[in-house]
């Protein structure tokens, strides 16, 4: 009998598990350059259901990395959300619509709406532009991670030892991939989690409920809104979405199954249709289409309690922490998971990245995890509770409900990492409105030399540089002039964190200019040209040609007269902030996790 | 010797002429499903040079037929325009920087600017998705018209005769082609307008331009805006195009080439970068590149004498009008030139237009043809004039050219075709905003069903149907609620307009659903079912959830508490406005051009 071949490989990064966190990683690492593999054991791709809801914030991600605009074009959008609860007459009736999202800041305004299999879609075909496939009906059989301490803080070598193994129709391929990196967004049931005894903290709820996903006839009138009602028979949340599609969401309980009358179970009162009639009387809720999707779940909320091993292997997404859906920030947390994660690895794997970086990944994401596991608790007893109705005065008014539903943490846009080597704390008072921690919020700016309206946030796209705003005031006034210039000298010296990294003639850093000014009489000709690499980097805080909008953003952002340097991470929260006769800031603020590549 | 095979086709319409005004023709009607045949005598595409900017209005026309996404992708966008004039120091400095569109209600406000190639491109690829191609290489030898009076009336018949020929590499084919009509748009050296001897009225102008493509290396600092220098030495437009390119449009005259020391041409005064020296002294103007595009031209300012033969034959484009490039027309009246007839020819191929409306395309597209030369003509005589000056008393001032630049007619905004049989005069004054003849001004409601905002021009595409915009009023008055379902049985007579063109199931109108009324408590489902004909057709003139927009609809558009319906035509061009409680207007107006197809 010959001796089966086994393939030995080399890889950067090997990720597990082809879900919304697994594919964001292997997008992102694309286009990074990164020379990337994701497997995953499922034969074929999702179709249908699981996920749907795409908050704010990660629209705003999406669109960092060019893919917001075909979510917008797939997806159908969620501006209101409507709450109905008992009437006095019997059924239940419409108590508020409110704004679903209420983030004065978002960008995006409303929640997008689309299948899982869909959104996994949008990235798997960005992949594939960029050369990288899903391999799939492979899974891995073993994982080993080197003891070697100094083979671990070595960037340049593979302590990852994982064997793969593929089946096709009738034959199975092992194969041992040697890997600088492993992420692991392989699921609840994560294998990496498990192979590493890493525990997850949390407790089970009684709550169980059921998914459908339809195209109904109704006279419903929220049906194309996101809807909680609240009846005296239990809850039930209906999300639109795609294509004229509804999800329903409904709490299951004894009483759905159980004839009062009899006490007996009746099978008559179980269909879909029954269940919607007994929740949303007076009104009709039938489905026109066979339902696309359904499942069943009950609610873990639990987070693992670390999400790396050695900064060498990577929990990311369900596999690191899971809660009720209720909240629609399932499949957003797994991308902003991975967000987080990427430009981390890829400064790794060009050597330009201090292990001390890989750390923040855990201390950024599980300090949101948590948050999110609490949210959801609150949020889920609220929704499980009693309505408030004359028989009930204990339970649950509209008002809570809205009030607790309304808060950044839906939008996403309430993300905020606490200072770390990645977050300095300084300087937060000369530039208020840019927190340091938090995304940078939009806000549109004339560029300088043709007068055209750019959203700050496209100037600031996913693709691993740090961006450095530098807001140089107003220049035509020739005591900021010699501040500007005196900084430009500064950040010129071959000392400096902008001189420092460059290595084969790359750069980390893209300087970007937002001066005051007016686009009548600004010229771009008399900025140093540091401050202007190409005539498309200078932008005026002006407003645009109709005087529609623009003009405040200094103030909008705390900026005062005196200017300031802005260090925005490549995923686009606010890294460190520094006066213009401070460089030294951003100097330590880089050496604190940057290193010069070998 | 064997006799050539002579192949025998029909088609419904036969266009000749692959620049903007074919291409836009041919992707319009494969949109529409019409059996269309484009040829070109040109073997290969245009790559580069030729028209470049592209007005908001014409914009607008190719986003309702989903190609403004990309034009805005490639293009470079121009929001300002500069004017240089001579200093009293010698040389030239800026006087002014004005926004290049002034027009109030331009959705776009800026021009788009972009090689034709990329532009033409445009819709050869969305043609290739449609299944339609250029017939590269073919050009027509003979064209015959029917003279059967009851053959040219018969929508059904194919009354013109032309005779193709196509060469491929050592082989010449002929073809007679049998069309229903024929569309030239084949430039200003038309074949087709000279076979049926339409002549070009108008005259040669003594000015000649050179034009040149090329990426600069200049300190001039409004390389990146339109800019008109006017020198001591001449006039120079600088138009900035996509990829850093610019193109610059050079009045050349003798003084260009001839020594004024030696009186004797010298050919070291003659390059490019010689003439941009004088004419923006004291500015550097020379290029990075090679130039990618150039000519020399001189300027007709003719207009055909009549725009079609028995409405069976056409002509559209530089085939019918020539003029300068100065005002940035050409490629745009050549776009809305068969922007506008596409729409009628599909409908005849229907069965569903009388001839009556084919003659519209003339009265319409000539009307604006001679304001087009009427402008020109004025602007060139401003832009070729001497300037004003101390020595010059006479000259032409800048805020002389500002005022005459900075009008509706530039943008294409203004363009308002007089009353015909397409165009009603009746009832203006209950819709003021929404003007007989012009186009539908953009505005934003609210989806009723989801709140989501719509831009109402991106509710009437491009899609060969009239739209029917039903301005209901408040529909919980119970008053206004009677009259919009008396207009509801008005319309849903059998006579009606509405019942009267259904064919096969087909009908060539849209009800859009437009009420007053608050997203939080609009209920569509108590609307008559014939203004929802589906969920996502009925609007709310309200604002959106963040407050930042819409809710003064109604206002803007100049309708009253007592409502309006607004039939607007195909094009986005309004044609009818009616009383709730006057339908048969809206019965009179369409039976005035269209028939029961047989």
């Amino acid at each position: 009998m010959p001796i089966p071949f086994v393939r030995h490989s080399e890889v950067d990064v090997l990720i597990i598990g082809a879900g919304p966190a697994g594919l964001m990683c292997a997008n992102a690492l694309a286009c990074a350059r990164v020379n990337v593999r994701i497997v995953d054991q499922r034969a074929f791709k999702v179709t249908a259901g699981y996920g749907d809801g795409i908050s704010p914030r990660t629209i705003e991600v999406l669109q960092s990395y060019g893919l917001a605009e075909r979510l917008l074009k797939e997806s159908s959008q969620i501006h209101l959300m409507a709450f109905y609860n008992p009437s006095s007459t019997g059924g239940i009736e419409l108590t508020n619509r409110t704004p679903d999202i209420t983030a004065s800041s978002a960008r995006y305004p409303f929640e997008a709406a689309l299948h899982q299999g869909a959104i996994q879609d949008i990235f798997l075909d960005s992949m594939t532009s960029l050369g990288v496939e899903v391999e799939r009906s492979t899974m891995p059989t073993s994982i080993e991670l080197s003891k070697d301490e100094h083979e671990l803080k070595d960037p340049a070598s593979y302590p990852v030892r994982v064997a793969l193994q593929s089946k096709s129709e009738d034959e199975k391929r092992e194969e041992i991939v040697h890997a600088k990196f492993v992420i692991g967004g392989d699921g609840a049931h994560s294998w990496i989690r498990k192979q590493f005894n890493i525990t997850m903290d949390g407790e089970q709820s009684d709550d169980i409920w059921g998914v459908v996903d339809f195209v109904p006839d109704t006279d419903f009138p929220d049906v194309r809104n996101k809807c909680l009602a609240q009846s005296n028979y239990g809850s039930m949340f209906l999300v639109p979405r795609e294509q004229d599609r509804v999800r329903a969401y409904v709490q299951l309980e004894d009483k759905d199954v159980i004839n009062p009358v009899t006490g007996r179970v009746d099978k008559d009162k179980m269909g879909p249709e029954q269940i919607f009639k007994k929740l949303l009387e007076p009104y009709k809720l039938v489905q026109k289409s066979d339902f696309s999707w359904w499942t069943i779940y009950s609610v873990g909320q639990r987070v693992a309690s670390q999400f790396s091993v050695k900064n060498r292997v990577f929990i990311a997404g369900d596999a690191c922490h899971t809660h009720s859906p209720k909240a629609g920030q399932g499949m957003n947390a797994s991308i902003n998971d991975t967000h987080n994660l990427a430009w981390k690895i890829a400064l790794a794997v060009r050597g330009w990245a201090d292990m001390s970086l890989l750390s923040t990944y855990e201390s950024e994401r599980r300090k949101f995890a948590l948050e999110l596991i609490a949210f959801d608790k609150k949020w889920s007893t609220l929704v499980c509770g009693q309505p408030l109705t004359e028989q009930n005065s204990d339970g649950v008014s509209p008002e809570h409900l809205v009030k607790a539903f309304q808060t950044d943490f839906t939008s996403g846009i309430g993300i905020h990492y606490h200072p770390s080597v990645a977050v300095n704390d300084r300087y937060q008072e000369i530039a208020g409105g840019l927190v340091l921690g938090k995304r940078v919020p939009p806000y549109k700016f004339m560029r300088a030399a043709d007068a055209r309206p750019f959203e700050l946030q496209d100037l600031l796209p996913a693709d691993f540089l740090f961006k450095l705003l530098v807001f140089t005031g107003e220049f035509n006034d020739p005591l900021q002039q010699a501040r500007v210039e005196s900084m430009v000298v500064d950040m010129q010296k071959r000392e400096s964190f902008l001189n420092r990294y460059v290595t084969l003639g790359n750069s980390p850093f893209d300087i970007i200019t937002i001066s005051k000014g007016r686009k009548e009489t600004f010229n771009i000709l008399r900025l140093p040209t540091l401050l202007r690499s190409h005539w498309s980097k200078v932008f005026v805080d002006d407003t645009d040609t109709t005087g529609s909008f623009g003009g405040e953003g200094y103030s909008y952002y705390g900026v005062g007269p005196e200017g300031a340097v802005v260090a925005v991470r490549p995923d686009g929260y606010v890294g460190a902030i520094a006066p213009l006769d401070r460089i030294e800031v951003l100097d330590a603020y880089f050496a604190s996790f940057m290193k010069i590549p070998a």
